[in-house]
């Protein structure tokens, strides 16, 4: 396998979303779970209406708006000061355990990030977890306004690195970026990181569903889209392996 | 207010989208709630996605993939004739109970349906339901491979009326949509048919929720994106008032 440049998604990939789960839960006791995964639903459904509607605002206003989507469906105060601590969590989200370790081990490739996120939010991201020291770019849709899944955000890697679709490994665990990703040309592997007996665990009980589950059903199965990964791997740490066939 | 046509959307506006729980609870005992919620919602997603990615496929292949997607999810079985049982209830949804009188009441206007639908699929619907006479025109977004919110979906309402998007009163329950209609430059009737009582009730447990719960969250509150309906009604019924201002 002939690939040049390893171009890994930000938010849920080498960033846990989830790990805003403290700061909704110290604001919102008891609502921390519905409030996280009401907010990474919506903030998602955003980025592609806005697309499809042509009215392209960045992933900080984004951001920002399905918060306080989710804030007002909940029936929740939307207090300024409360917001914004939250959206400040946004920046400083836990990389994934392995992500420092598995660039370091992938020297021999050009790595970058391709992220939804704007300009100003990645860098605070990958500076406040020390993984900007191991990238070559960061790269936002914010130069294309216009966000993932469109193909136009994919042709920002070939514009940034020089290196054509089909010497690129993207690594996604976002199934909507895999696909998108897919259509548009790149060699894609997928993070599937949810364990199915613990997703078949919370099913038996179907009648009323924890939020994460809902999260799990809808947005980390692999997508009914026509496309599928090259590979299907389980953590960022199994990637060297791959790389190394 | 010189409203000179009145054009609906059909699924979940015209068309009740929970009335295939029956056949869903059928199937599969227990799990009827949940997959009717899990469907609808990744069917939306697949409208929004393949449009982003330039991959359009009709609603009927996007109605049927999210089926599927939904079934395996779930961990359920994916027979062909289950399936295409499904599938057919979507053909003959229930129309809300004062759909017909209202588009009877309204005939002073162009009426017109514009929706995501198949031209087969909405040509099954409004005769099973006997809307189809009192409907000027049925539009699909078929015509222009594309799915709402995208602004190339509501300019065949002037293509086919002929009526411009000033005189026309849109009328939606799908918050997506209605925040698509106004961003186009259309005049908006929302449908806001979730009772707040009964979402505060099942808010109360937030750790684990009803799927219709989840589903009145995501897809029933009206949308963060800068845009806001002219008019916002609890039923169809309430259309003749609003139009003889």
């Amino acid at each position: 396998m002939t690939i040049k440049a390893v171009v890994f998604d930000a938010y849920g990939t080498l960033y846990d979303v989830q790990s805003v789960a403290d700061v909704t839960e110290r604001s919102f006791p008891g609502y921390g779970g519905i409030i996280t995964q009401i907010w990474r639903l919506k903030q998602l459904e955003y980025t592609w209406l806005r697309s499809l509607m042509e009215r392209y605002e960045d992933f900080e206003v984004v951001t920002r708006e399905s918060l306080l989507f989710t804030l007002r469906s909940l029936d929740l105060p939307q207090q300024t000061a409360v917001v914004d601590d939250l959206m400040e969590r946004y920046l400083r989200l836990d990389p994934y355990p392995d992500a420092k370790a598995t660039l370091a081990a992938l020297g021999g490739h050009r790595l970058a990030i391709l992220s939804n996120g704007s300009p100003a939010m990645l860098k605070a991201l990958v500076r406040a977890s020390g993984l900007d020291d191991l990238l070559d770019a960061t790269i936002s849709v914010d130069a294309r306004k216009v966000f993932k899944p469109s193909p136009l955000a994919y042709t920002l890697i070939e514009t940034v690195l020089g290196t054509p679709p089909a010497e690129v490994l993207f690594v996604s665990s976002n199934p909507f970026d895999v696909s998108g990703a897919k259509s548009f040309g790149l060699k894609v592997a997928w993070i599937d990181r949810v364990p199915p007996a613990a997703l078949a665990a919370d099913l038996a009980q179907p009648a009323r569903i924890a939020p994460l589950t809902l999260f799990n059903i809808l947005r980390a199965q692999l997508d009914q889209l026509g496309f599928t990964p090259d590979y299907r791997i389980q953590a960022l740490s199994n990637l060297p392996a791959i790389l190394a066939c």
